[in-house]
């Protein structure tokens, strides 16, 4: 039999349940406790009333609310951008090789290497809270470094997605039909096993709305669901291919026209906003309040990769929506947990009702209005994933 | 004899000392080592070339730095105002009492719970690097609450502010030549003893040019040099009575004229830029670029203070300055270690040349511009202040 715990005396605790616990999207139960056993939430409720548990632990009058659920990130690579940073950053000229550099570095490691960086990272990103992430391959861009970078992401996420298209291979600079071919073909076979999305770069300079369709409708056919890199650097057709094609996410989302922002409040695709890449890059903020506004469902996510967005901290992503987008605390932390979780098609995680995966982000703070209101500090103080204190 | 500790294996390591190593302004070492002997620095340079020692400390690969030094706080308050920043935020009305409502939950709390939540804040700086700060008074508002407030920070640091020229008092609400008096005479005379440093808040709606000169002149006759609140909400006297007076920093420093400009960059006055506040009021961020270019002294600091800046983080400082003010990562990190101790006009803190105070900051990371190309993640992994090592 599994050992019960309850985690008493929580100034504000996020349920995400509103269906349980008021009228707001959050469900925010004051004075509250949670029971967990096992692996799941058994109860929430007012702390005063919480069930007879084995264990006990005193939240202190501090907040707790659901891990959160990080569904963007670039975390199988090797090496370091900071170079092309410190110039982008200072006006200096840099012969950057963006993703190519990093694409390099990636394929002279070892199976090793690039385990040890994501494990680092992963730890860094479970300090801050994050209880779920999804990671991409795409620094690879043959067919074994591709199949290599989800092997080894398969073994510390089941949210593994195949992004071989993110950019031609540059041995297929000349022959981006030839690349996409392989994509669909032999790569796919090679990788599919080993993820559960199928995810492409939309961009101009990378693959155009009917490369993007060929390759996400080839991985459907293997069962890979799609979701899609759209509409970051211009204006294009990823958003409504992704909404087309029942993608779950369709990522960044910067430049949207009405269009798009219909098509995302029409469908089931959840925009997923990624601050940490406009902050490093000095670009547009993506407008939250518009989808909002307009009705669509919105995640946010770190984007955590060494070039354009080197932060795996949600804490922080939440303070920039908030900040720069047009998010108010609430929704900025419902879209870090629920809509994260809304974004990997998942019901077992993102809130707090019976049943759901005991998942609970402790912070040093009264509040998860703190996250916004207390910017830059490292609030995080524990962490449960799957019933068990890990942090 | 005191004993010493070399810290080997250095990536990167910034000393601030450009005179010993190298033409940057922030005497770079790479492979570096440090040695420290009691609480000083007494040896940096090549790590295959360190002295032998008592104690080795293996940095792994990453970064050292000087400790930074926040020079703007505020840190004896009692209170928070979540719900005043969540409707901020959050586009609703809201009878926020500003800084009166800290000023009367101040009054209201015991000793020992104002400097409860000093030394947590304090504690949690600390985690963050921050191995000086300033903090003032400003939120008593009366002689004894402004002298209890002096006493309190006086057991926490060297670097006190009497800032009893925070706001108007209420009580003096239509009498604010009275409340001018009053600083300037029997609050003063308490005050005094317990500070180093006098400051006034020289804005549309606290104190205009005239009552800032009348009570940082009074303050110099006791003894406290001056340091002012200046141009933060509005263009004003501020920053030009600054530098008239030798103020050791002019702070905040958002709307700036030419002359402004031309005033700081031709006085020893530094400027202190804080935009953890632009940050958290969604307001214009001060333009550091100008002020280097014209050949001022920057600072940056936290402004922590429960109303308008409630972070206490300097590596959120940077990232903000390198995003949004013009700096580049390397002058960012400068201002926020040997910038901040210019505007405290100390000379044994902010930098690691020998005989410095052996405050240093380790970092997980292998250069110190981590600190804007990661940002909101938690990098400071080891902290020494005065050769002990307290994270």
């Amino acid at each position: 039999m599994s050992s019960s715990t309850v985690i008493t005396n929580i100034a504000t605790l996020v349920t995400n349940d509103p269906s349980r616990h008021g009228d707001s999207p959050l469900g925010l139960v004051r004075d509250a406790a949670v029971v967990i056993e096992g692996d799941r939430i058994a109860w929430t409720g007012a702390s005063s009333k919480a069930p007879a548990t084995d264990k006990r632990v005193d939240a202190g009058g501090r907040a707790v609310l659901p891990g959160f659920v990080d569904s963007h990130s670039h975390l199988v690579f090797a090496g370091d951008r900071t170079e092309e940073f410190n110039a982008r950053m200072s006006g200096r000229p840099y012969s950057a090789g963006g993703i190519r550099t990093t694409v390099a570095a990636t394929r002279a490691a070892t199976d090793a290497e690039l385990e040890a960086n994501l494990t680092r990272l992963l730890a860094e990103a479970l300090r801050q809270g994050t209880t779920t992430f999804e990671t991409k391959s795409g620094y690879g861009l043959t067919v074994g470094d591709e199949a290599r970078a989800l092997r080894l992401a398969a073994r510390h996420t089941d949210e593994v997605t195949f992004l071989g298209a993110h950019i031609v291979a540059p041995e297929y600079a000349e022959d981006p039909a030839g690349y996409v071919a392989l994509v669909t073909g032999e790569m796919l076979d090679a990788c599919a096993p080993h993820a559960r999305w199928i995810d492409v770069f939309c961009e101009q300079g990378a693959f155009d709305g009917d490369q993007a369709r060929a390759i996400l409708t080839a991985g459907k056919e293997r069962g890979l669901h799609p979701r899609v890199h759209a509409n970051q650097l211009s204006y294009g057709p990823g958003v409504q291919l992704a909404v087309e094609l029942d993608a779950a996410s369709a990522d960044h989302c910067t430049h949207l026209t009405d269009a798009d922002v219909d098509a995302l409040a029409g469908g089931r695709t959840v925009a997923t906003l990624l601050p940490g890449a406009e902050f490093s890059t000095r670009a547009q903020w993506p407008d939250a309040r518009r989808l909002l506004d307009a009705g669509a469902t919105v995640a946010l996510s770190t984007d955590c990769n060494p070039g354009s967005s080197f932060t795996s901290s949600m804490p922080f992503c939440i303070a920039l929506a908030v900040r720069e987008m047009g998010m108010t605390p609430d929704e900025a932390v419902w879209s870090a947990t629920a809509g994260g979780a809304r974004a990997l098609r998942r019901t077992d995680i993102g809130h707090l009702a019976v049943g759901a995966r005991a998942d609970l982000t402790l912070l040093d703070a009264p509040s998860h209005v703190h996250l916004a209101y207390r910017p830059g500090v490292p609030l995080v103080s524990g962490v449960w994933r799957a019933g068990v204190r890990v942090v």
